[in-house]
């Protein structure tokens, strides 16, 4: 058996004179780039800096669509409808795909930002929306979801590759959801821990959730973050982990 | 000789709850939409509907990217560097050809809107910025641009079929540039006048300026507007000016 | 006995070059005006104007404010917590509050815009936020909310006049709450219906809601709207059958 | 003779998620804080931690209007007209001042920001429409502009006390204007240059030009930055600077 996993992690998230992340940083480290796309983080000028440089890299292009919501950074829940985030979807898609392109790249695939991919892993409609977007604009892009969420189950409906996706810093519910970042006990705050539970996500396809049951979930992406030096240490651990395990770390690449 | 000639009409300018224009009127009377990306004008609904409106017409599909300024609607000058200027070129681009692929249609053309339509007429540097961009996302695409002026140029040094735009609407200085809107001639206030100059233009390739002058002029499309009952009138009336002395009214195409 | 009533509409909601409603006309018509802030619609130059010629008509100058929501047009809920809430209606208000100052004139009240009036008019604690807002601001504005809910139930807590508000327009549920608009008989067609209605509610103090019992309301101030002739002419309907009933119409004033 | 002189820094343009600026540090060293209204930085929640924060240590609370441009951080020329510009100065400044009264202070001054600034400091007619704005909205603000420009003339013109303020990194040009950024020799990168060059100006009311010439110059406050660890140290090098020469620095006041 050779294991295999993704690490993704959200970039492009600058905006003018604004700058968040340290994306180069985070480039040397993933192999999937979620890059967002100008509605609730990034421009059109950041959005070219980031694809050319991820490119330049040789990781996977993602889009990372978002709610039209700057102020909230796209995490605050807006009452859309299916159609509107059908529209914003492609629009964002198209934005992206379309630098891709001047890199003589493709994207490799979507993963929804904050708000959107929360919606989109409880609600079957939005995910739905999302899905078909997606499968209009390329059916050859893979759609990135909560591990065992309707965003992924909406994907295979749809006829796209999928991936599950798994949080190393966060704990879950028996019924394999997140812990709401509401409660105390949502973040896995020991690193040497978070590493272990993503080897056993991976490799046995179990995570003990906060009741200590274990509930099965699928590992196919893992979500990690760059905004701090604390972070990008995390990173290179979590890296160094896996691969003492004999995880191969690689892009998740099309069918 | 069959003489030809494409009318080109701004299209999908409203946003949100805001409602500008007829389009559905005016997509009955044109040959060429510039569908408005979102930027100056335009969100991603509208976006859609407009893109399917117009194609189901048959109608040449056009992206009408402008600078990123809703609250001066694209019209005001602001200071941008070529970069950026290539930059919101593609990106707005890349949302309207990705619309149009969901109706199974290619772009047809590009017409900057506003004060980036303006800038492009007299500024090579900006000028060159959007007809690589343009080059980059798509190089069948058509530029239109002011009869003339340097977007044109640009265009056919980016090695793009470029189509030269004239007003019916407008007077003309001697150089063959528009009448700057803040001067009192600026405007052909009686429609039959507006009809004969287009006639002229289209079949004989000139154009009287203000000083009284012939001004050579190519005529490939000409804009017209349907924000007001006239302004559709007018089209009807031009539509029948033209075909009364043989003009062919039909969209540009590519070569 | 004295009946007396007020008419308020929405006003300002143009902005840049999108222009929406017939402020004039309606202007001619009320008592009181709810001018957009520039977070859900208007801009600063809309303000001026329409703070401006509402000041010269005397009609009562209301704040009308609203979530940071164009594209929605402040009509969708987004989540928002109290905190957020409450710097949202204090930049609001100060802005329309300089620019009365600038005519020459204090603000007479207050009334939040769709999603924002919606939380409030069920929501205990946004109602408080905006509520404690408006008493920061200014404790003698009056505070605008749909008759017996929450907001006007902050309002008293936090010491300001309130007034309640009810709508011509639409049909109520038995706990005095509106039929949302989601509902098929959520809305009165027949004008002479909708005035008999608003005349009962003022001087009767009940409306009969859709299950046919009769509730109790309190109507200090009527909504109405100007975005169509047959809107203007159903104030006019209105103001008619309420002066024929010895209904006085006019603004509320301050205690 | 008594030498004071004023410390002003910019504040308050973190947005949403978006942090700029390390505004509790760079308070404890400034005498007068220009917070941004959220036009072209800041926002709602923003403003208010700012200004509470200003309030609470006794800083000269000032608002900092820009240009409606986020995504180009207010720093871009944009082409508005004096009515547009007066109208969006009593716009921000109404903000402002609002959330100054909720602290229970008063504005002391209004300085504008980045195009806004350097329009107002060229353009006579620019400067009218901002010194005419501030004089509406609060006779007895004071108007910071740049020393000797157009803006403290219209100030003054308008009734209004001025503050000629200079730049302790800046070089400046025979004619007492600042030389652009575009030019090689526009910074001072030496700090005891810098700091000899300000007490300078504020004890002997010369500054000496990049062609060696001496200008007259009248510092009534200084510019100051706090956006890096080197900015932070600047100040206090500038701060001991000015001391050790006896020169006090004190928030200016209102005469």
């Amino acid at each position: 058996m050779r294991w295999t996993v993704d690490l993704n992690s959200d970039l492009g998230e600058s905006f003018g004179s604004y700058v968040i992340g340290q994306d180069e940083a985070v480039l040397e480290r993933i192999t999937s780039a979620n890059i967002a796309c100008g509605f609730h983080a990034g421009d059109h000028n950041v959005l070219r800096r980031t694809v050319k440089m991820a490119a330049e890299k040789g990781i996977g292009l993602g889009a990372h669509p978002g709610l039209p919501d700057r102020l909230g950074f796209g995490r605050r829940y807006i009452q859309v409808d299916p159609d509107d985030v059908y529209n914003m979807t492609v629009y964002q898609l198209g934005a992206v795909k379309t630098f891709a392109a001047l890199e003589g790249k493709e994207l490799q695939h979507v993963k929804p930002h904050g708000a959107m991919y929360n919606m989109a892993a409880k609600d079957a409609e939005m995910a739905q929306a999302i899905a078909e977007a997606v499968a209009a604009v390329d059916p050859s892009l893979i759609l990135f979801g909560l591990a065992g969420g309707e965003l992924v189950k909406a994907g295979e409906k749809a006829g796209l590759q999928t991936a599950h996706e798994v949080f190393a810093d966060r704990t879950y519910q028996p019924d394999g959801s997140l812990t709401p970042r509401s409660q105390p006990n949502c973040l896995i705050d020991d690193p040497q821990m978070a590493v272990d539970r993503v080897v056993r996500m991976v490799t046995k396809g179990k995570v003990t959730a906060v009741d200590g049951t274990d509930v099965p979930i699928q590992a196919d992406t893992v979500c990690v973050h760059g905004d701090s030096p604390q972070a990008l240490a995390f990173v290179e651990a979590l890296r160094e982990g896996l691969t003492g395990k004999g995880i191969h770390i690689q892009r998740i690449g099309k069918r």
